[in-house]
């Protein structure tokens, strides 16, 4: 077996496939219930995961990986107090904006568009500030343990060279709004720059596209459907919000007598390619109707919160077997790219507003994290799980850490315990990110030197 | 003047007053609001804080302090990328049970009680459990700025060691139950060792008692009304979970006729002395009878979410004046004694809940973690703010990092975007418990290797 790098954990945890063939004996517990007993929540105790050519070559108890280092001289690396996991992915983010992180807070989502962030934006939008702000978020990103973002701004050819030079993973989106902005003039342009971006990063092993128009109330109908002609054409998905808040459904409802889903699915939209961002507004016939269509969600707890949009019915379409994805959203209205911290969030606010404690238990919420995201962005074929011949998009966990001793159970302590700080080391495409916290691809000082110059430049009254 | 430790921060949030009067020029941000607007908002840039025995001395502008390291020889901590404030008040722990963090998860509170959290207390319940439970736990709490708690437990002497040992502030618990434990056979037994224990600590600095009653539904009249007449000749508080899940209240209801608040204030309970904890069962009379009657709120957001107890009205409770603080509740049901963490989850949820984004503002959310709390324990006039007079227990957290910057506004940026994993020094009464991460007081090794062996002993089957 060829082999580049070995990593020696004292707990690997797949997610997937979600079968229980593979289960080998874990840590003692107490007769309690736990997420072993979950279809996601295997844990491999002392075994290693070989990389080689990007990807993952094999799982394999530690006694044999020996052998392996031995006869390959591949690269050895111990995490005898780590849980190695497939990286996290954030299913919805907006990372140019970490540059207005905390501009604004306390409002609810149209004052704090119109009055703070659209006039910023007017003002500051353009190829550097997306670039920069990009990268800032990929630092971010990378210390919280996510390989792979989806992200959903203008200017997305700056996003991209940002997620580049860091080497992570992006699923990036194509932005299409009815109105102009420094980045295009309409939905022609958008359309037409999009597509064209695409065809120039064609075939990058790290890069996705999926289309994105912003929203049902700033997207008209002739725009979407030319986008749902154009996903059918190339086999991309649509990343949209959508049932964002109640305003947004009573003012379709007042205006046009149809809520912006039902007009979604009349204009042919929904289907297992569109990936439906908030969804905090949704009525039993909606829930069944994107359980039929196979629409995936990207669910934000913490920005539905903050800007007290609602809250997604999280533990009832998983029920229904709607695939659930986690997305930060924006720093702007988060305010964080806390993936872990998140899915905590969506874990615990599950629990709380179904009224059900066993809702959405730990290797559930785990799985929203990791593999749900994957499939939401059409790439659970290449990444989102430790599998043999997936991507090594890989990240350990010490959790020989005062706020995760003792330990029990890995997936409980990671899920409700453990914080992002605790995420050591990051890979993707078998490339090492982080270090034992030492970013790899970008350098911290003149990040945090070049977002306290743009602070300035925001804070410079308009003239 | 006298002075033994100054500190050069770049920010000082003092909290307390409530005056606008103090106010400086602040970081200059874009026209948004921000917590400058809040009365507890107030900012100091570049300012000093100086300590002189256990006491704050002074609060000046740094140029002005630096004189008086030249005239007094006092020690000088630079700290140019933090913020100074008050050390966060964790208004309810279980702090011993920290060795039971994750050892069951994802059950409803009845069912997490009975069938896990009572059968391992039966089994371990003793001295050195509960010492080692909350040593480790003050581990925990001082690496993420908490410099008091509010515990109920069972052998509160083992925690009232663990406190002294690590430096902390505590307000301890003395448990009243109606059935026997391994600590005592019943409320007689309770009272008296616990008026005991007051006795022997009394004068402490940094020690101090409450009456814990443990809830309505565990504790009859008769002991209840030796509570209130003890509280009253003592004027100490009385700290008791209240209205934690609808089932509760339900049962209550159903037994008796009368809801458990209610038979509270029949017995005379409730008054600005009495702290209730969790209330997430409240109609609107029992909301105006809390403000009449002063009662605080201990708030526990995340562990009424995971156990899905229900969402106390936090919003509506800080609207009608209320005093509102901020517990983590023990690690076995939350999973984290994370006291920055809670505060933000209580900021959002109560915007969500309400549905008003400007609900518990940043500022307001940083009061209920520090002055609010110490209000509910009856320490506001010792602790609780950045006041000169007040005892030095102050914490430093460094917002020059990646997930923190830019930085628009200090405490909008430590509420909704910084982790506890930032607060790099504490200080309580003036000694310096944590400097730049590092714990001065407690052996984070022996502290995991102990740990480690307390999980191997739970999860031995029991004989």
């Amino acid at each position: 077996m060829h082999a580049d790098t070995i990593l020696h954990a004292r707990w690997i945890i797949p997610v997937g496939p979600s079968s229980r063939s593979h289960r080998l004996s874990m840590t003692d517990a107490p007769s309690g219930y736990g997420p072993r007993d979950h279809p996601h929540g295997l844990v491999l105790e002392d075994h290693s995961l070989v990389m080689a050519d990007g990807l993952i070559a094999a799982i394999l108890p530690t006694a044999e990986a020996r052998e392996l280092v031995r006869s390959t001289g591949a690269r050895s690396i111990e995490l005898p107090d780590h849980a190695l996991l497939p990286g996290f992915v954030n299913a919805h983010t907006h990372v140019a904006m970490n540059l207005m992180r905390g501009v604004a807070d306390d409002l609810p989502l149209m004052r704090w568009l119109r009055d703070h962030i659209w006039p910023l934006e007017g003002r500051f939008l353009a190829d550097d500030f997306v670039h920069d702000g990009s990268l800032l978020a990929c630092a971010e990103l990378i210390r919280g343990g996510v390989t792979c973002f989806n992200d959903m701004y203008f200017f997305p050819e700056a996003t991209l060279r940002a997620a580049e030079a860091a080497g992570l993973r992006a699923s990036v989106g194509l932005p299409v709004i009815d109105f102009p902005t420094p980045w295009g003039s309409g939905p022609d342009e958008y359309i037409s720059k999009g597509l064209a971006l695409r065809d120039e990063w064609h075939g990058h092993p790290r890069m996705s596209f999926m289309l994105a128009p912003h929203a049902p109330y700033t997207v008209g109908d002739e725009p979407l459907q030319r986008i749902r002609v154009l996903a059918d054409q190339l086999g991309i998905g649509v990343h949209m919000h959508v049932h964002e808040t109640a305003h947004e459904v009573m003012e379709a409802e007042r205006l046009t007598g149809e809520r912006p889903l039902a007009r979604l699915d009349r204009l042919g939209l929904l289907n297992e390619q569109f990936l439906a961002v908030h969804m905090t507004q949704l009525n039993d016939d909606e829930m069944a109707l994107l359980r039929d269509r196979g629409v995936h969600i990207a669910h934000c707890p913490e920005s539905n919160l903050k800007l007290a949009s609602g809250i997604a019915p999280i533990a009832r379409l998983k029920a229904l077997g709607v695939n659930v994805a986690i997305g930060t959203d924006g720093a702007a209205s988060n305010n964080d790219l806390d993936l872990l911290g998140e899915t905590r969030t969506a874990a615990l606010l599950a629990k709380g507003v179904s009224g059900d404690a066993s809702a959405v238990p730990a290797a559930e919420a785990l799985y929203m994290a990791t593999l749900g995201g994957a499939r939401a962005l059409g790439l659970d074929e290449r990444i989102g799980s430790l599998e043999v011949g997936k991507a090594a998009d890989v990240i350990a966990i010490d959790l020989n850490q005062i706020e995760t001793q003792p330990l029990f159970d890995p997936i409980a302590q990671i899920i409700y315990a453990a914080s992002r700080q605790q995420v050591t080391h990051s890979w993707v495409a078998g490339q090492m990110l982080m270090n034992e916290r030492r970013l790899l691809t970008v350098y911290e000082d003149d990040l945090l030197a070049n977002a306290e110059s743009w602070r300035a430049r925001l804070v410079t009254p308009s003239t």
